[in-house]
C-alpha cells in the first residue's frame, strides 16, 4: 500500500478528504507550508505544527546540494535531520533548476547543471530525483517534469508536456514501493485544454497515487488559472488527492478548493512574513505603515495565533523598522496560522455542505480591506 | 520600599541572594539577557523564559529613539510592549551614546547627540534619563555616567568619576520611589583603586538600591578587570546587590561571582549564537567548522535545552552555512541556556558551601576544549 487517500464528504466539486502517510495523516483540503532547506524559514518546527500545519515540503534542489541526500539519509532522514515528525513532500527538484539556474542544460536523459554554492556539476533524472527524494525519506515524492515556460506556443507546449510524459513514466519505474509513501503524476500542458487532457490521460494509463497541476501560477492570472483547472480536473481519476503546485494566494485557494483540488504549498505566508506583510481576513497590511505605530491591537483581533495573542501591531511595526529577527518569526507565524486557519475552514464548510456561504463570507470580507482605523 | 535584597547564603565573597521587584524575584547570582530593541534578538520571551532567565536588560539608548519613552509608556511599559511579564533592568544610555554615537557633545549638564535613525536632535541629562526609564516603567533604573574612555589617565579618571558622581548626585534626586523598583548606581574611576574607593564612597553617600561597577571589560583584561573587583567590592554596602556591567564571559562570570557580584548582563550569548558560535562545558565551538557536517550528536550531550534536546550538530552546521534563521535562534537559544545553567549552578554550589569545587570542575572542563572527535 502506498499513501491511502479517502474522500469523506463532497460540496459540489470540492472534497474532504484524509490522506495517510507513513507519518501520520493529513486533513485535506491541506496547506504545506514550504521548508526549502529543511527549515521553514524562521519557524521552528513546532510553531509551524502549532498553526495545524500537519505536512511540509522540501525542496529537493536544495537539499540535494545543501547538506546532500546521502548525508539526510545518514542522519535518519529529513524527518528527524530536521526534527519534523510528521509528513513530508518534497518536489523534484527540476522547477528550482529550471527557474534558479541559468547554467542547466537540458536533453531527453535529464537535465544537467552547476551548482550555485560551489559550482560543481550535477544531473538529475527522472530516475535521481526519484532516488533522491527516496533518501530523503519523503513520503510524496513528485516526478521529474519538464517546467513549460509561460507563455509557450501550443507546440512548444505540446513537446514539453510529452516528454514530461516520458519522465512521469520513467520515474514511475523506479519508484520503490513502501506503505504510507507514494509517488505523484503531474499534469502540463500550458494553457492548452486538449494538452492538459492528453497530459491527464497518459498520467492515468501510468498510474499515481495522486495527480498534481503543475505548470500554474506562472503569470498566466487567476482567471486562466481556473480555467485551466475547470478543464483539467474532469480528467483526473475522483479516488486520488490532486495537488495545485506553488499556489497560492487566499483567493487561490478557495477557487481551487472549489474545483476539487486538495493540496496547496506555496512560499507566499513565510515569504510575505519575511517582507513585513501580514494576512488577515480583510486583507493584507503591511506592518511598515506608519499608521500602525501606536495601534495596540494585535494584526487580527479574532485570530488566536500566538503573534496575535501575545503581540500588537505597534510592537509589530517596531520590530519590522528595527530589523530585529523576532519580527519576521512573529509575522511568518502568523501567516502560517492565517493560511491553515483557512484551510480548516474550508474543510469545516464542506463537512457542513456550507462552501457556498463560506466563500461569500470570506469574498465580502477580503473586499471590506482592513479592520479599519485605530 | 524599592527592590528588595535578601542574602541567604554566601560562600567566601559570594553571595546567594534574592532581589525583590514588582514583576518578581531574582535568584543572585543572576544572568542578565540583553534585550537591546524590546526583544532579545531572535528569541521570543518564552523562549528566554524557558532558559531560566528571571530579568532581561533593556538599552534606553536604542529605546529612547525607537520607539520612543513616551510611545512604550502608552503601550503599558516595556513588559507589556514586548511581552516579557518579569522584571527588567535599563541601562541609563550613556554608555551606547558614547560608544555609538560620534555627533555626541558633553558637558556637565548632560550629553547632547543626533539619533542614527534620523539625525533627529537628542539631549540626555540625569533627570531625563531616569524620566524616560521611569516611562520605559523599568524595574532598576541605572544613573547616567559618563564612560570614562580606556586607557585614561589618573587624572582624567578622577574627572570623568566626579561628574559621574555629581550625575548620580542628580539621577537620585529625580527618581521616584516605588514599590519593586530601584535605582541603581555605577562606580567609576578606571584602572585606579583609590578613585574606585573614592567613588564607592560617594555612591554610598548618597544611597542606591544596588551599585554596579562600570567601565570594565573595555579591554584592560580579565587579571585586570578582577583585580578592580577586588579593590572595590570591599568598598560597597553588603546588603546591596553588586552589578557588573557588560560582562562577560563565562569564566569572567564564575570569577566575579568569587568576589561578590550579584547580577551581570552582556550580549555574548545572543551575538556569538548569530555568529555560529555555541558555548559549552569544554570551551567555545564554532557551528561553521566542517567537522560538525556528519556529527549527529547535539552540542553538548549533557544540556537539556530546546536545541540539544531535538537538534544535532550536523544540522545546526547546515542551517548556518544556509544563512537560515532558525540557525541564529537554536544557538542563541542554547547559549542563552549555557549561561543561565552556569548562574544556576553557581548559585547551587554557593548554597552547598562547594564554590571551590564548583570552580575547580569549571576550569578542568574548560580547558579540556572540545567534547572530542566524532
Amino acid at each position: 500500500m502506498s499513501t491511502e487517500f479517502e474522500i469523506i464528504k463532497t460540496d459540489g466539486q470540492a472534497r474532504l478528504g484524509s490522506l495517510m502517510t507513513a507519518h501520520g495523516p493529513i486533513d485535506t483540503p491541506a496547506f504545506m507550508p514550504v521548508g526549502t532547506a529543511a527549515t521553514v524559514k524562521a519557524m521552528t518546527p513546532e510553531a509551524v505544527a502549532g498553526t495545524g500545519a500537519q505536512i511540509i515540503l522540501g525542496n529537493t534542489y536544495h537539499l540535494m546540494l545543501r547538506p546532500g541526500a546521502d548525508r539526510v539519509q545518514r542522519f535518519g532522514g529529513l524527518h528527524k535531520f530536521m526534527n519534523w515528525p510528521g509528513p513530508i513532500l518534497t518536489d523534484s527538484g527540476g522547477f528550482q533548476i529550471m527557474s534558479l539556474n541559468e547554467l542547466r542544460k537540458m536533453s531527453e536523459d535529464g537535465v544537467t547543471f552547476r551548482s550555485h554554492v560551489d559550482g560543481s556539476r550535477h544531473e538529475l533524472t527522472p530516475e535521481r530525483s526519484v532516488e533522491i527524494q527516496h533518501k530523503l525519506d519523503s513520503n510524496i515524492t513528485m516526478v521529474l517534469d519538464e517546467c513549460t515556460p509561460f507563455p509557450a506556443t501550443e507546440e512548444e507546449a505540446a513537446m514539453s508536456m510529452r516528454r514530461s510524459m516520458r519522465w512521469a513514466k520513467r520515474s514511475k519505474n523506479a519508484f520503490i514501493k513502501r506503505d504510507g509513501y507514494g509517488l505523484f503524476g503531474i499534469v502540463q500542458g500550458g494553457i492548452y485544454p486538449a494538452l492538459r487532457e492528453e497530459s491527464a490521460s497518459a498520467l492515468k494509463d501510468i498510474g499515481f497515487d495522486g495527480y498534481a497541476v503543475g505548470g500554474l501560477a506562472v503569470g498566466e492570472g487567476q482567471d486562466v488559472m481556473f480555467d485551466v483547472l475547470d478543464r483539467t480536473i474532469p480528467h483526473l481519476p475522483s479516488n486520488r488527492p490532486r495537488y495545485l503546485m506553488g499556489v497560492g494566494k487566499p483567493g487561490d485557494l478557495v477557487g481551487a478548493v472549489r474545483r476539487g483540488i486538495d493540496m496547496f504549498d506555496c512560499v507566499l505566508p513565510t515569504r510575505s512574513g519575511r517582507t513585513n506583510q501580514a494576512f488577515t481576513r480583510m486583507g493584507q497590511i503591511n506592518m511598515r505603515n506608519a499608521r500602525h505605530r501606536d495601534d495596540q491591537r494585535p494584526i487580527d483581533p479574532k485570530c488566536i495565533c500566538y503573534t496575535c495573542t501575545h503581540y500588537s501591531r505597534g510592537y509589530l511595526h517596531h520590530l519590522v523598522m528595527t530589523k530585529e529577527l523576532l519580527g519576521l518569526t512573529l509575522l511568518s507565524w502568523h501567516n502560517l496560522h492565517y493560511y491553515q486557519e483557512l484551510m480548516q475552514g474550508l474543510r469545516q464548510a464542506i463537512a457542513e455542505g456550507a462552501l457556498d456561504a463560506f466563500t461569500a463570507i470570506f469574498a465580502a470580507e477580503q473586499q471590506a480591506g482592513d479592520l479599519g482605523p485605530v
